[in-house]
């Protein structure tokens, strides 16, 4: 159950279109979300969708991943133990900055008397595209074209061309190309622990302000973290008249002013080249003369050829990621929510083009919650990569999906210091954090979430099973497996109240509406499959791979009775189970929570954290997010089709959806236990969350991990695709308002393409020789050329 | 079990003495904590046991108690209904510096060379004195003496007598008499949580500054808050010479200067006046003149006078309130623990006596958890004056405690309103306040301890059965059993998987290492309490005072049906219970956790708060204070003796008795299950818990509730007085080592003189003419004149 009322944005302003999302007004109601959704990014450097003249702006950011100032965690009341570092993104210096004036008229969005106006962003091309037409007061016509784009090709650079041509007089144009830096750029004050808090002070440092011609180099360090930050632009102006170019420098703000006086129908264009390069030990200055050779090059190159790299480039990634849906015309369910074809295809496309967005480049640093579209959650790094955003990587780019992990298993380190910290064993990656130390100062829906640490060896085990990649796993992932394994077995114990059973207390689930409990489903269950994993991988090594084993051995200190303890408490796992009505009991003290009433919680009231004391929330029968549903997908050979029914009907009519987590994954649920109509409701919810900003706060940023979500909701959903220990298999259903749908993976080094119909699926290899995998149960050996079209023969399921 | 290395002070230093708390050298290692023991108060206005001169101090502290200044609670990570209002206890100026010069020299006590030193608060009368025999690198020899009291007659009023002689030569000596404010005064940083935080600006503005002749006067105005203080001092002086004196004023720093050429042998004494004033509404230039009239009132009667009537007030004290012991010289237990008999004595008068400076002129504020002795939880008020305190104070001087109930009361309206905002009904007191509005920043130990509004009641009970007094109960008492009553009710709920018993989930009771539990026994016998006692006295009400109860309906809109649910709910409380082990569970979650490895926690960890993540000691079956057992004395009528017995076996060895509101406790339940030698342990722990600074925190006060608490062990534990239902009974037990006990109590309106030797209880009225209660079980009728001496049989329990 989701409590929510749908607001679509109107579609004369934001119409639907296959693949670009467009804007036809200067609509300021929208203003904040659009932000959001215009931001361009390569998942490195990530540009706001704000315009190009700086305002009128919701948050005028530019970030960079991991790029971030520490602080000292202030706690109300301090105890043993809680978060010490705070770590928030820094608003880096702006460098898309153009001013214009005209007629020595400013222009500016708000006031400027708009006879056209169109944003567009162009996900077959990766470009971002804006065209006004502005007339002055003095009847004079303006048209201003800008396109911009971070490069998803050249990791440390952005580039825009911005182009006015004044269409009916002879006058004087002025541009200003400014790389800004705002101290004390305002955070709206906020009550939501969702939104990042401002700095009280200045977070950054001028080490270096220098120009050279129409070329603006700014070096920064900041203040706490020392992190440092080169960034440069540089301009190429082209016009039929001659150009006047002056470079006017003071503090945190450096310009290239363009004057140049135009006739009718003349233009003036510059181009402008932006980079950024950031570092944790580098002095500021050897970074900016990166920005500068990175400028040099991309100059060399030109403007187009950056526009054709891009579009290469994301051309390759729809090849590989689309997924395209076609409906029946005459569908009752669309039409309901989202009004057509078009625009359901329109909004999976902003979902999947986000995550390209928000990881492509995002090599030896993490995905952010909200990727680099926004500030929400600090920029931090949860589980949410793991669980909502690896899967897609793992079956579409699997090359990042290891860099991703690659990263994640670099803050091993700080892993094992923070479990020394509370006295445990092994290793406890932070539950929210940027350079790996924990930062949630929350603890009961922070730290105690110590699932984490089986979700990171999930993905891990998913990313092997799927690519094969066994080397990775033995050189880069036992350490962690291992350690990990440690940490659960001292965590448990085996509980003479549970007949001896290893029980998992004192912890909170993924439904951070129920915190510190006793024997999580969800947890219990995760954690058995670390320490399974664990010893098994450990065990073929000693035996198949002795000088891996060797280090690793090395590495952890590691004895083989430890690997048999692992396995002892992971047989002998307590999982809560209620017999009579035979469902798994979320936790110890599930049932014996107060009911919710829900029928007198009016909608505005959700979510419920925003309007009711944590205690409320916990003493009740509330849920914010799946968890035993959760499990039920992430290890769903573990459960029986019955028991998800089962669980199902008793827990979705408790969880209210609170976390963008949720809908997608009650999607998968509803859709495998054979609710369509409810299936095909939350996957629109999953698609819709940051369009229709169903939260009500994409301001801050898109939900990335509702967005892989949003992918896995039509792969795993819709197709039924599962990978368990290895094995492949497909389920499709497809709902009755849907004609078609087809999407690829990428499977063992194979290029499987998926299309389904209400009546049947074809599985053709675009790459690779043969592939092995199940259709309804059915084994297939799928071989190049040869695609197979199989009979969806359970269309019709109990609803 | 409490794990703890008591170190005594030593008695080379501090000499047992029956009367006086007697310092013998000037002693730095101790320094901070006798800085806490030398405080002198009335319950008002505090001044910490600092010397004159200023230096060395820890803190220097003048506290008056609810003068605070409130500071909006920054939490790392915000959340609906987290507390708002932080709130402080104000250092105020400090009127009783003064510094001597002599020929020139200052006096420094860190650095002089003395002769002579020894400083005793004299119990008998109330004062504190010292004197000091000073020889400077000349040669010459300086007494100087002082006597100091913060009047318990006059509630707003100090003073001080400082006399300088010098012994063996002509010298000129000069005395700065100051008050002086330090908006600045540090406070160490500290990560305990138990510790009040510095304040980062200024508290307080001066808002008057004035002099005439030796009269200073000082207005301030805090930053926040808006409270107002005034304070003054005034001066006697006499010399054989003529004194001159010159007034000076810099901004916080007002000063007399005496200067006087003395010759050998020849004295200079001032006298100090000194009083403060604080409101919360008037301004401080009013406050001032009130300080003025204290002065004119007080220097004409003068300083003799003011001791005389100290002198009394005590007397009169320790006439209803006094403890005598008398121990057998050859006794094993106490020498072990104490040294000796004096000694005894001596720390069990140290604890009564502090009492009455925390609470004897408390009226219209509350009393903070350190008294006025120190910073300590920034003053704030808790559950420890209705549990702890307030027994004392029922059964010895119940005015006063009429006094704490009324100030509690008042905050109702504050009750209420927290109600509202945590989405209850009826009134919800703040876990920790000054000023009414919750304080508390750690939800989980704070506002998850519902039971404070049980506490109240049952304190409200208590006094209420003592004294008779049904006018209080009706008129003032009524409306908070209501709002109270109601707030349970609407808080627990009858749960399907309890049989439709009434079950209080998400709640935390006494023992702040289990937080956030369902069915925290503790919370839900008192709530049951509370329930009852509310239902019964609403329904005695309705028939027998209709016209308190028809105000009490216009106050409260209380319907009937209401009562009748309150009745329901209490009927059928849910109670944890183990019938395999015939044991109270603390909690539905308390087996259930991991066993905590006491064995392997070497004395340096305790307490585990500051040693362990909370959600490590959450995570396992360790206690820091005692809850079942607490309930076990609070509502001894509801458990048998053999289920005390068992409870006890079970609890105590898990409970490490973190809290100083633990041993008394254990000290009263482990004499009544007849573990003597267990119950005479924690006795001198209860008694020693600041003397011997067990808690290692003396210096940020002392802890008043442990010291009721110690009376408590004493009056509870050793003559087993109960009053449950308004029957009062004892069953006395002295412990093998101890010759006799002697104490009173104030028993509806008769005071009782009790004296215990191992074979016999001698009673008599002192006041009154008659008295029922039992001895041992059997009915006494006492009437005045005659004394009853009854035999002691049951001394030989199982140990």
């Amino acid at each position: 159950m989701l409590q929510r009322q749908l607001e679509l944005p109107p579609r004369h302003v934001y119409p639907p279109d296959e693949w670009r999302l467009v804007e036809r007004e200067f609509y300021p109601r929208r203003m904040a979300q659009f932000e959001t959704l215009f931001s361009t990014s390569n998942g490195y450097l990530g540009i706001r969708g704000a315009h190009e003249e700086g305002e009128p702006a919701f948050q005028n950011a530019t970030l960079i991943s991991g790029f971030h100032e520490t602080w000292p965690i202030a706690h109300a009341e301090e105890a043993y133990g809680f978060a010490k570092t705070g770590q928030t993104l820094v608003n880096a210096p702006d460098a898309k900055r153009m001013r214009l004036y005209v007629d020595d008229e400013p222009f500016s969005l708000r006031h400027a008397n708009l006879k056209g106006y169109e944003r567009v962003l162009d996900m077959r091309t990766g470009i971002l595209h804006r065209e006004i037409l502005w007339e002055l007061a003095s009847g004079k016509l303006v048209s201003i074209k800008s396109r911009r784009l971070v490069s998803l090709e050249h990791r440390h650079l952005a580039a825009l061309e911005y182009e006015v041509t004044v269409l009916n007089a002879d006058v004087p144009v002025v541009i200003s190309s400014e790389l800004v830096y705002e101290p004390h750029d305002s955070l709206p004050e906020s009550a939501d622990p969702r939104v990042a808090r401002a700095f009280d002070g200045r977070v950054m440092h001028c080490r270096l302000q220098r120009s050279r011609g129409p070329r603006l180099v700014m070096g920064y360090e900041t203040e706490r973290s020392g992190m440092t930050l080169g960034c440069a632009v540089d301009h190429v102006i082209s016009s039929e008249r001659q150009a006047r170019t002056e470079t006017r420098e003071r503090e945190d703000h450096s310009r290239v002013i363009i004057s140049v006086d135009v006739r009718a129908g003349e233009s003036v264009r510059v181009t402008k080249f932006m980079s950024y390069h950031s570092s944790r030990t580098s002095p500021a200055d050897e970074l900016c003369e990166r920005t500068e050779r990175t400028l040099d090059r991309a100059m060399t190159g030109g403007f187009e050829a950056l526009c054709e790299g891009q579009r290469r480039f994301v051309q390759a990634f729809w090849e590989r990621s689309d997924i395209q849906v076609r409906g029946k015309p005459d569908a009752d369910i669309s039409s309901e929510v989202l009004g057509s074809w078009e625009q359901s295809q329109q909004v999976l496309r902003v979902n999947l083009f986000h995550i390209l967005q928000a990881t492509a480049r995002a090599e030896g640093v993490g995905v952010p919650a909200k990727g680099l579209t926004g500030m929400g959650y600090e920029g931090h790094y949860f589980w949410d990569t793991e669980i909502y955003v690896l899967p897609f990587l793992i079956y579409t780019e699997p090359r990042i999906a290891k860099n991703l992990l690659q990263h994640r298993f670099g803050l091993l380190e700080h892993a094992r210091e923070r479990a020394r910290e509370l006295n445990q064993k092994g290793a406890l990656f932070a539950w929210r954090t940027i350079n790996g130390e924990e930062a949630s100062a929350y603890y009961a829906a922070g730290t105690a979430q110590y699932h984490i640490n089986a979700d990171i060896v999930y993905a891990l085990r998913k990313y092997v099973e799927a690519t094969g990649d066994e080397a990775f796993l033995y050189e880069s992932g036992a350490e962690v497996l291992v350690e990990t394994a440690r940490l659960w077995r001292d965590l448990g114990f085996f509980s003479e109240q549970r007949d001896g059973r290893f029980c998992i207390v004192g912890v909170t689930g993924p439904d951070e509406y129920n915190t510190v409990v006793n024997n999580n489903t969800f947890t219990n269950l995760m954690a058995r499959e670390n320490l399974w994993f664990a010893a098994q991988v450990v065990e073929r090594m000693r035996t198949d791979e002795h000088e891996r084993y060797e280090s690793l051995i090395h590495r952890t200190g590691l004895v083989e009775s430890e690997v048999d303890e692992w396995r002892r408490a992971a047989d002998r796992m307590f999982l809560p189970y209620d017999e009579d009505a035979g469902i798994h009991i979320q936790d110890d003290h599930f049932p014996f929570r107060k009911p919710w009433d829900f029928e007198n919680t009016p909608p505005e009231k959700y979510p419920l954290l925003l309007h009711y004391h944590p205690l409320e929330i916990y003493r009740h029968r509330v849920i914010k997010q799946a968890d035993v549903v959760l499990a039920m997908f992430l290890l769903g050979d573990e459960f029986s089709l019955e028991e998800k029914r089962r669980n199902f009907d008793y827990y979705d009519p408790l969880t209210t959806g609170d976390s963008s987590l949720s809908v997608c994954i009650q999607s998968i649920m509803a859709r495998e236990v054979g609710l369509d109509a409810k299936a095909r409701q939350y996957l629109s919810y999953a698609a819709l969350m940051d369009y229709a900003d169903i939260g009500g706060n994409v301001n801050d940023g898109c939900h990335i991990a509702s967005m892989g979500g949003t992918w896995m909701a039509v792969v795993h959903g819709l197709s039924g695709f599962r990978d368990y220990d290895g094995s492949f298999s497909f389920a499709p259903r497809v709902p009755g308002d849907i004609e078609s749908v087809s999407f690829r993976l990428t499977l063992r080094g194979c290029l499987l393409a998926v299309e389904l119909s209400q009546e049947q699926a074809t599985y053709s290899l675009l790459e690779g020789e043969t592939l092995a995998f199940r259709h309804e149960g059915e084994k297939v050996e799928l071989v190049a050329g040869t695609p197979a079209s199989l009979p969806i023969t359970r269309r019709r399921a109990a609803a």
